[in-house]
C-alpha cells in the first residue's frame, strides 16, 4: 500500500459511469414498473452506496478513508441503463477506485434484480470520468 | 430473497468473463513486469476470489451458500486483459452473480494495479458464459 | 458456540416483529413520499436483508448457516410503522437471530432515514412471533 | 449519501438507550451467574462494540468515520437490563446512528445469550437520549 | 480455490494451540483481575469465535463453509496463558484454518488487553494438534 | 474503547515480526517455486494487507483508524520464512494491533498455501519490533 502519510488533506472528487445492455423487451417491462424482484433502483442504489464503503476491503491495496459523499444516478437509455457514481472525500488520496466499485456494484445488482427475465445482459464500459484534488490535479476523461 | 428451500441440492457451475482493455505502451511494462504496484495478477486474483465469497454481503438479494470452487484465468490480448471466473457450488440455488462478481472485482483490482500509468483504462463486456445445474438446467451464451 | 454437528437437518422458520413510533406530522410526510433522504421502505428493507446475511457476525455465539428465505413485510400503522421479518433455512439450527436482527436493522434504517425531520422516535417491542422446526418443534408466542 | 465534505470536524457525541424485559425467574438466573451459554454481559458488550464500528455497513447511508470512543453500559432492574451506549467522534457529521446500532445489537447478544432458557423476551424503547456537537449542536430528549 | 465439489460430506474437527508469553508481574495483575481494560478471557474468546467464522475472508484460498462447532480454551501457566481452539463442521472440507485463526485472533486480543501494561509480550507456538475427518483422516501432531 | 477524542493527531508507526517455522524439503518447493496452490508470497501478502485493515473488526477494542502506509516484507531463512509488517498512521492511536494482525494473518496464510505438502509447520514469535508516535513516543524492543 503506497505511503500517503505526508500527502496533503485536500477535497478529492472522482466521478466514474459503466452501463448495462439491456433489451428492449426488458425495458419496457422496466418502464412499466412489472420486473420480478422489485424496485431495481433503490436496491442497486443501495448496494452500490454499500460497494462505496467496502472498496477498501475488496480492491487490496486501497487506502481505508471516509467518505464525505456519494451519489449514483441512472439514466434510461433506449437499451441499456447507464450510472454516474460520484465520489467526495476530504483525505490524503483519491476516490477513484470507490467511484468504479459503486459503478460496478450497481450494475451488477442491476442484473441480479434482471436475470429472472434475461441473463444475456452485458455490463459494459465502467472508466473514469473525472477526479480532481491531491498533488495531480484535476483528470477529465477525453 | 427468493425462497429456495425446496428447490433440490445439485452441482451448479456459472463462468462469466469481461476484460479490461489498456493501451498497448502499458500492456509491454506488463509483459516486461515493469508495473509500479507489484504482480497485478496474483493480486487481482486474490481480490477476485476474495470477492466470490464475499457476493453475498454486495448484492443485496444474493442468497449466501458454500463454494466448493473457484478458478480465474486470464487472457493476454493485444490491448487487453480477459479474465474468465468459473464458479462451482453444491446447493439450492445458483453462482452466476458468484462468477460475474469475481470477474468485476479481478478487472477492477487490475485497474487499480495500473492507474499509477494511465487512468483511461475501460472495464468492458463483464457477461455470462454459461451456467449448469438446477431446475433451469444449462444455459449457454449464444 | 453450542455443538450442533449431530443435529439433524430440518426446514427452520422464524418469524419477528418491531415497530418504530413515529409522529403524525412525519407519518404524513412518509405517505406523501416527501421524506428528506429518499424511498425509506427500499432502502430499509434491503438493509434488513443484508442485516439477516451479517447476523452471525454481530451475534457472537451465532452459527453461520445459509439462508434460503428471507421476507420483510411493512404495517402503516396510525403513529408506527411496524416489520415483519420472516427467515427460513434448512439447516442444524434456527434462525430466530436472523429474523430479530433483520427487523432490527430495518428499524434503525428507518430511523436513519426519518432523522433529519425527527430524532425522538422510539424504536420498540422488537420480539419473536414464531419459529418452527428443530428438535424443540413449533413455538408460537401467547 | 448526504454531502458533509463542507461541515467543520468537530467533537460530537450520541447517548443512546434501550433495555430487554425479562422474567423475573431469568433474572435470578443472571444475578446467580447460571445463565447457559457464559458471561452475558462480557459478551454482549463486546458485540456492541463491535456494532458501533460496523454501523457504516449495516446502515446504508450512514458516513464511515472513526470512532474514537465507545462505552456501553448495563443497568439492572427488577424485570430487565437496561443499555446505555455512549459514542464519540471527532468528525464532519454525528455518531446517533452508531449509538443506536451499538444499543440494539447488545440487547440482541443479550437476547441469544438468554433464548434457552426464555424465547418470550422483548426488546424495547430504543431511544436517543442525547447528543452534542455539529451545525445542530446539543439535543437532549425531554 | 480447491475444488471439492465432489469431495464428500463428512464430520471434521480441527484443533489447534499457540501461547503468549507474559511476564510474571502481568501474570499478576490478570489472577488478581486488576488488568486495565476489563475481563481479558471473556473478551478474546468472543473475538476468537468471531475470527473463526471470518476465516473464510482472512485466508484467501479457504473455503466458506458452515461451523458447526468451536471451542476456546485458556491454560494459565506460570509466565504464559495457552490457548486451544477446536472447531467442528459437517462439510466438503477441513477446518484447520479456523482453528489455527481462532486461536491468533484470541492471542492477539490478549496482547491487545494486556499492551497496557507491557507491549513485550510474544505469541509463540501457533500450531495444528490434530484433524479428523475427510479422505485423509486422522492428523495428530507427534 | 478507551477514549481517544482529545488526543493529538500525530505521524504514527509500528513494525511488528514473526515467523513460520518450515522443513528443509519444503522450503526446497519454495526455492524451486513449486508449492501446490500457486505463488504464495503474492497471495500471502495481499492477505496480510487486507487483514490490517480488518483490525478493528478482528479486536474488539480497538479503534477503527485510516491506514496510511503499510508494507509487508519477508525474508527466507534457512527453515523458516519470517514476515516483517510496518503501518503508518495520522490519527489518534497507535497501529500496533495492526502490525501484529497483519503478520499473523499473513503467516497464517503462508501455513495455509503450504499445508498440503506439511501441517507440521508452526507459527512462532509474532511480536512488536518498535513503535512510534502519540504521547508515549517511541518504543524498541531491547
Amino acid at each position: 500500500m503506497i505511503d500517503v502519510t505526508d500527502k496533503k488533506i485536500t477535497k478529492r472528487t472522482a466521478r466514474a459511469v459503466g452501463k448495462i445492455l439491456i433489451k428492449e423487451k426488458t425495458m419496457n417491462l422496466i418502464k412499466s414498473k412489472k420486473t420480478p424482484k422489485g424496485d431495481i433502483f433503490a436496491v442497486s442504489k443501495t448496494a452500490g452506496i454499500n460497494a462505496v464503503k467496502q472498496t477498501q476491503f475488496l480492491i487490496p491495496l486501497c487506502h481505508n478513508l471516509g467518505i464525505t459523499h456519494c451519489e449514483i444516478d441512472f439514466k434510461i437509455k433506449k437499451n441499456a441503463i447507464e450510472i454516474i457514481t460520484t465520489v467526495r472525500t476530504k483525505s490524503f488520496t483519491g476516490v477513484e477506485m470507490e467511484a468504479l466499485t459503486g459503478t460496478a456494484v450497481t450494475l451488477l445488482t442491476l442484473y441480479d434484480m434482471l436475470k429472472p427475465v434475461d441473463k444475456s445482459m452485458v455490463i459494459s464500459e465502467i472508466m473514469l470520468l473525472s477526479k480532481s484534488g491531491g498533488k495531480s490535479g484535476k483528470w477529465l476523461r477525453k
